[in-house]
């Protein structure tokens, strides 16, 4: 089965695919999300892995334009936690690093680890954690580190010189894994759902969330997103607990349709967290 | 008055900042947003202007997150559309051009404008598309070009190659001018509030917009977002129209306050769109 994921090999995209479909599986990388989901569309490949959400970032807007637009569907969700090495050739020591490289986020969520052991260190900022293992590893130079997902030392060849630099707090991406098709009910599920209303008036979005309350729905998440065609104008996004072929679910879709210009069921897929 | 700015000089950031403060202001740039509204907090600067919002990305989480726990107000919003112009060296001739420079979101917003012009171009990401301004002025070579707004033109000594390269859909940006007090009614204005409820229970967000939907107050944006303490843990960010010291708009927040374990009101500011 090939996958499709985003960006360069070793990423936390790829991380997230791994501890879905196993090793075993063809990883096939892609420039941006658009394109992977696009190929899960036109039956390139069976599934996508994207980012949906991180706490540090928020929720990734390219890959809810794709799901509202493409004809797929969420078939499940993974959560990946967020650690950073420092990776170096054969032969570094963390002592003689006076060069680091790393996408800028990444480097800031080590900013403390290195204030505190590479006072002078030179930060290099390179598009992924993925990029910057690639040019260690090809210039070979005992003086620089990538920081980056551990994985990356074995994709590259590169030495674990240090492990979780990253500070303190909490991060976490979710991922979605997009196919052809959604998952069937299995007792604890949560289902992703888009609309639009073509009204714009006071009190409409009260009333669509009116339909989930007094079928003691829970929203675990809600979003508006500009439609892309006016400024102002929004899409949401929702997502809430129970399948969309549960009774009570159902119900509540089919009661939003009327009130809605566009409804589309992105997915149903067993609850991760 | 002293403006802090996201990132290398040149941004969209710079940009909307000047079309608020003009030319006169000294600008500041900051590598991160935390960094930036930490210094309107800490009085080293005036003002912050930073991204919360991109029609193509979505929601700027480190915007948000800033804003709920620092001690800043929202005085003012900023909407900045995107275009991109081919930038080079004087001598550049856009058929000699071999190599791109930029972030990879603007490649790919030009990328129609690429394959039909210059085919066989090598595109580099660069982490900003000042990064890529600056790198081609420094090497000076006449077939490289930089992407990015037409200001960096002016910024870095290089010639506008082309003008306008970005594929034809809409993109726009919009900032919040952060500062330590929040405007006054203007009686054409908007409101950003964040919130937390301490019970997860169906319903809750239903009632907090009835409060709204009671006094015929429009929302115009509503996000949750992850609250970094327990993943599946929200905050709500809602803007809606008014001013927080309006009628209407006081007697809805008291309402609301009652029912939340927290509301910061981010500020009040002049509707720009």
């Amino acid at each position: 089965m090939k996958v499709a994921i985003l960006g360069p090999r070793g990423t936390y995209a790829e991380m997230a695919a791994r501890s879905q479909f196993g090793k075993a599986e063809e990883m096939v990388p892609y420039p941006m999300i658009t394109d992977a989901v696009e190929a899960v569309a036109k039956d390139k490949v069976a599934v996508a892995v994207v980012p949906v959400e991180s706490l540090r970032d928020g929720s990734v807007g390219e890959t809810l334009d794709a799901l509202a637009w493409l004809n797929v569907k969420i078939k499940g969700e993974v959560v990946v936690p967020i650690t950073h090495s420092l990776l170096g050739v054969a032969g570094a020591k963390i002592e003689k690093i006076t060069q680091v490289l790393s996408h800028p986020q990444a480097l800031a969520q080590c900013r403390d680890f290195l204030h505190k052991n590479l006072q002078k260190v030179e930060m290099i900022e390179m598009t992924s954690t993925a990029k910057a293992a690639e040019q260690v590893a090809k210039l070979k130079q005992p003086h620089m580190a990538a920081i980056g997902p551990k994985t990356l030392s074995e994709l590259y060849g590169l030495k674990v010189l240090k492990d979780e630099i990253q500070a303190g707090e909490l991060n976490i991406t979710r991922f979605f894994c997009v196919a052809k098709d959604d998952n069937k009910p299995t007792g604890h599920d949560k289902t992703s759902i888009v609309f639009y209303t073509a009204e714009d008036r006071p009190g409409i979005l009260h009333e669509i969330l009116g339909e989930f309350a007094a079928r003691n729905i829970n929203l675990t998440k809600i979003e508006s997103r500009p439609s892309k065609r006016v400024l102002g104008d929004y899409l949401f996004f929702i997502d809430f607990e129970g399948h969309h072929e549960d009774a009570r679910q159902r119900e509540a879709l089919d009661a939003i349709k009327k009130k809605v210009a566009m409804l589309k069921v992105l997915g149903s897929y067993p609850k991760k967290f």
